[in-house]
């Protein structure tokens, strides 16, 4: 069984207002491009099909063609689940009528498990995919108490324990957030300041668990307890991370080999730093001038219509920082919190930068006096 | 072949801010059920399946069950097509993954015809979905010039009479508004002063044309150019209508002998009127109380929460009609109009209103003399 993890599409998406489907279909046919080369059994999308729980037509419109030459065209069985972005009810339509194509779409969680056995041409693998389900829809489907993402995956993880996967390699599929991942600025949290961490150690018992949700690729625990990343750079935070899908075969022993093969997107999204003029010279000679660019100008002066020079040699500037002038304007602002404070917090606060530490309680009775007596003075 | 053709579910709708979704399960559980008993090969869905190109996700999960319950476990072939509220894209999302499972759904208009031959156990039929398009689309896809709904028609039309069926009964399934077709108040115009009629002529050669967009069940041309009409009243004015789906059978000579099974709603929709207090006592004895109502109340006088007191009686008032108090509004509002209008029109309308005929030229002059000799005192 040799078969692609990706997950985090997010198909639909925009960076800054800017639509991605181009750069998400070029990206996407690199995808089918690797799973034709390598001659894979199956893809598997771990969650965050799509952006949003309804999504454009139009991003309908490319999954449709992209699943349509995986699973017609070549015969490539396909495995997706929900992810948090996901609306499950809409992706999950109709699918029992699908997965006869090799198409298998898993919306909405189900109390029943789900295993499906894919066919492959060396050896078969069990997967079992678990679309995300916050604490209180685990609770509602399978009538139980739980209260963390924790509890809840424990709950989720004991039907595939259980379940007798003929010495077949097993295979989770889920979308969560482990503890200890590394995040991005483009993954929308679980939970707001509630328990969304899992412990990687849930996962040591399967032979592969193909995750989606950090768009990073990373391991966590173990090798084989693995996110792939998004095929995409969805954040300027982003810019260093080597974007791949991740290539998964079982040897006869049931251990995974893990590859990961590089994507390259139609553009890079990256971040430039500088002088503006320094900007535009190096940008005349720039040979990816169409890359999705945030700038950070470190010009203290005003600029007329930087945006638009920018944009003369990079047309795809997203977002422009003043860097240098907000440097100034920090100050600025620090300036109008201190006048906001009363003068004794503000002498101590100019005494500690000055002196490099704070006033003795000598000092500080003091200068309460003086303040006190100047005040009286006002009032007189 | 023997199969049933409905329309026009518009799932996911609303009748004057009360969702029927409890009252579409009801009827579409109706559908399933005359569907075994009967013993059909296939259900024709003719458009206009949900409500709106993006329906709410409890629709969204209907139908899903209903298809499910048919497809899967009945094992009768279902063939829908968008109708002009659906979303093409949407609807038709990973439809070449579910075609073998029995399910055809055909959301986008393509330019290849996609006849699909089913089997019955009593002999095959061929039938040509053609998704709902207006013309600007036929133009776009066929790359052709059309301008009306008519000639689009006429453009999709042909692909299907040169079709080679095998001497199989030919079946079209459309979504379009024919020419001298009854309108409903819950059909969204397909055009807005447009050119959006349709002969019925253009559909006389095949055996059977299943049409959906009319909201009454009707036929046009001759008995087998057929609207099956919606499963459930969506407006008040269809309170006499009685709702059907349509059973087709080919005889062995290719002829269709065509019934109408009767769909009854979980709740009536109906018009009531009379005064207030006659309604309330009929109420309190009427085994219908629950149905959907307007009413029309024809008392004069101002009446204290007249909606409180007859939800005590009739919980499902949607729509409260003050026709009493609007006969005396819009006499108030003929006499301001009347003010609004020039002497000269005013006693004109008043001539024919009392001797039934129009001013002659020479009763027209000296009225308009009148007026004038009247103004030139004003005046003076």
């Amino acid at each position: 069984m040799k078969f692609i993890h990706t997950s985090d599409w997010h198909i639909g998406r925009q960076l800054h207002n800017q639509s991605l489907l181009d750069d998400q279909r070029y990206v996407l046919q690199q995808i089918i491009e690797i799973a034709k080369e390598q001659d894979v059994d199956a893809l598997i999308i771990a969650g965050d099909i799509y952006d949003r729980s309804v999504p454009p037509a139009s991003a309908v419109a490319l999954l449709d063609e992209v699943l349509n030459t995986l699973v017609n065209e070549l015969k490539i069985s396909v495995i997706m689940i929900a992810g948090n972005h996901d609306g499950h009810e809409r992706l999950g339509f109709a699918s029992r009528q699908m997965q006869d194509s090799g198409l298998h779409i898993i919306g909405p969680l189900s109390a029943s498990l789900n295993p499906i056995e894919l066919k492959g041409k060396q050896g078969n693998a069990m997967f079992y995919p678990l679309p995300y389900a916050d604490p209180a829809t685990v609770r509602h489907v399978f009538e139980c108490e739980v209260s963390t993402h924790e509890e809840a995956m424990i709950k989720l993880l004991e039907q595939v324990t259980e379940h007798d996967a003929k010495e077949l390699p097993k295979v989770v599929i889920s979308h969560c957030f482990l503890d200890g991942g590394s995040e991005s600025d483009s993954e929308r949290p679980i939970s707001i300041g509630g328990a969304d961490k899992i412990s990687p150690s849930l996962f040591s018992d399967y032979q592969y668990t193909a995750l989606g949700h950090l768009h990073g690729p990373q391991y966590k625990g173990s090798e084989q307890i693995r996110y792939s990343g998004s095929p995409l750079k969805y954040s300027f935070s982003e810019q260093n991370q080597k974007k791949s899908v991740t290539l998964v075969e079982f040897d006869s022993t049931g251990k995974a080999d893990i590859s990961l093969l590089p994507l390259y997107g139609k553009r890079d999204v990256r971040i430039v730093e500088g002088l503006l003029s320094d900007i535009l010279v190096a940008g005349q000679t720039d040979p990816n001038r169409d890359d999705y660019l945030m700038v950070r100008l470190l010009d203290k002066s005003a600029i007329l219509d930087a945006m638009g020079k920018l944009r003369a040699v990079y047309p795809n500037v997203l977002h422009l920082e003043r860097t240098g002038l907000m440097a100034q304007n920090q100050q600025l602002d620090i300036g109008k919190e201190h006048i906001k404070k009363g003068e004794l917090d503000m002498f101590s606060d100019f005494f500690s930068q000055v002196y490099g530490e704070s006033l003795t309680e000598k000092q500080h009775s003091a200068i309460v006096d003086t303040i006190d007596s100047l005040h009286k003075g006002e009032q007189a």
